[in-house]
């Protein structure tokens, strides 16, 4: 790695898709200097991230930790101060998207104010290359499957949507303004999955609705049964359509994306991180079932109120563009996921209740 | 006016809109209470505004003044403990279209954060009653003429634009989540004009590309010649038509707002603020030169990227719903706005450089 991109700096290091990254980059060379706020992710003893000593257990390197909230634009300066950073990847943000409808104001805020913040000094910095976490959801109801990146955007059915959008087009505008930035945004689909350790993995500090969390709470009997929300979609088993993706597979995605960054002055360039592939939430319960030997009871009750039918990425550019594709399945998303959740019942707590870390 | 529904909290008020606005609200027995940062206004001697003493001046009434910006929101605080505020009139923003694609970023601090932080406070305060200052911008290219309110929104060519788009987008969300809000929303098509009394006016602080500020300016004589983007359109005289409304007319449209608001719960209300009239950039241009005696020398340059053909309100819904429409012609629009020009040909400035006010 070239002296001069060796320093990745990772908002929203500590949370689920940020620690998975965080091992990716370890193991690709690079160092890290990550900060969270423990908004949706458990403090260690110490005030540390339990998610981040854990990636150090996984990877035997050190990770760079503040406990530093975007919003604090000050603690973002010293920071950036005291250490040169070559590239952010920005996770940071909260996500719940029920929440989000109830309290529009908190998530615009803290997603919004706390992006115009990072911008405002990594300019101030002279750091100019990011990597932005952004969602499929800002393609509301598609018009076309398989998703293509060049899908309208802007027609969203949620609050947490409503930020990852405005904070893409504000990226557009700053590198429209000004050409030094260079900015990948990468729009999620589902991800889901653990690292193949079994030591890190989801863990939701909020009620959640996300599937597969959901399923494994019910496989491990904190949760008596799943409630699916309509079963009478127009697809093949009448249960909605999403593309999972596992999470090691996204992290993979973003030293891809450094790699394109590194290499060439893209201005602004965003790609789809999925598989391609739709899968039905009947389906990937069965699937959860048969991997993991578990019984998983599920009630179908009405559709939800803007939830979307089907939803899946067109992966052609990312492969073109990035050389990056998915490897894993939903098979290995499922086992994986499993190994975490079984050995980590209580996600991080598990570990820091009894006070010493299950292995 | 009943004592729950005196005291209106204006941002901006220093400004054009702004200043004539709390004219008419004085006129109709509101007190009040104004804040001001002098990014698009001129600051009097004292630290006070020099459009607001002239507002006094008008009116033989008071107003509360504080300097005041939106990001600081300890002051916003201060400023709503030391008032019970009835409802809030949002004018403050920046606003150059050009320099917003130049400095996005500060566009997006200030327009954003300073929205996010008026809510909250007002939220803190317990006023939930709030006018907020829109724009035509919204609508991009329209669709169909005249527009109505339900045109689609969001496909915008700049980012002042963005920035109150992103606003509306935010007001629909905390209406959605919280029913205490009562909120209208005025989207103003293009305010011109000035106050009969030829005291105050538009005195803009940057360089500026807005039309009737340009034509005064050469009339006046501080320009050699006008420049009009694009003789070539497919409209009656090849020149670009907007829909002017008089700053006046656009006035009284904010004490219809406060009425509909006091009379009704309505939760969130969208209205064009408009004439519903197309006029071309030539007829402006001839209308004033009849109305003022002056000449206005021209030139047509080639079409600018971005620009729109042609934009006009339908005005049905606010003359429905609120009782208002327009009373005002582009000859009142053209006539008060070279009366302002004419008797202070430096703006604001022209009475403060020799320490007297002109009359």
């Amino acid at each position: 790695m070239p002296e001069e991109w060796k320093t990745i700096f990772v908002t929203g290091g500590a949370g689920y898709i940020g620690s998975h990254c965080v091992v990716e980059l370890l193991e690709s060379g690079y160092e890290v200097v990550a900060i969270d706020n423990f908004t949706n992710s458990v403090t260690g003893k110490n005030g540390e991230s339990a998610a981040l000593k854990r990636v150090e257990q996984i990877t035997g390197k050190k990770v760079t930790f503040y406990n530093c909230d975007l919003i604090d634009r000050e603690k973002l300066e010293e920071i950036f101060n005291k250490h040169k950073i070559h590239c952010v990847i920005h996770f940071a943000a909260i996500k719940a998207v029920g929440e989000s409808m109830q309290i529009p104001l908190h998530y615009y805020r803290n997603n919004i104010i706390g992006a115009i913040n990072l911008l405002e000094v990594m300019k101030a910095a002279g750091c100019f290359q990011l990597v932005f976490s952004s969602s499929c959801t800002v393609y509301g109801e598609p018009a076309h499957l398989p998703i293509k990146e060049n899908h309208p955007t802007g027609n969203i059915t949620n609050v947490y949507g409503r930020t990852k959008y405005f904070i893409e087009e504000m990226l557009k505008d700053i590198s429209r303004a000004e050409e030094k930035w260079n900015i990948i945004v990468l729009r999620y689909f589902n991800p889901v999955g653990a690292h193949i350790s079994g030591l890190i993995g989801e863990d939701p500090t909020k009620p959640f609705t996300n599937l597969m969390p959901y399923i494994a709470q019910v496989a491990v009997g904190h949760k008596s049964e799943l409630t699916i929300f309509g079963g009478d979609y127009p697809t093949k088993d009448g249960t909605g359509i999403r593309d999972y993706i596992h999470v090691m597979d996204l992290a993979s995605g973003h030293v891809s994306a450094l790699d394109a960054l590194r290499k060439q002055h893209v201005r602004l360039k965003i790609y789809n991180l999925g598989t391609g592939k739709g899968v039905s939430v009947l389906e990937l319960i069965k699937t959860f079932e048969k991997v993991t030997g578990t019984k998983v009871p599920y009630v179908i009750q009405d559709r939800r109120d803007g939830d979307i039918v089907s939803m899946y990425a067109d992966t052609s550019l990312a492969r073109k563009e990035l050389g990056w594709q998915s490897k894993y399945d939903v098979n290995q998303m499922c086992k994986d996921f499993w190994r975490w959740q079984s050995t980590n019942p209580h996600g991080y707590r598990s570990s820091l209740q009894n006070g010493t870390t299950k292995k």
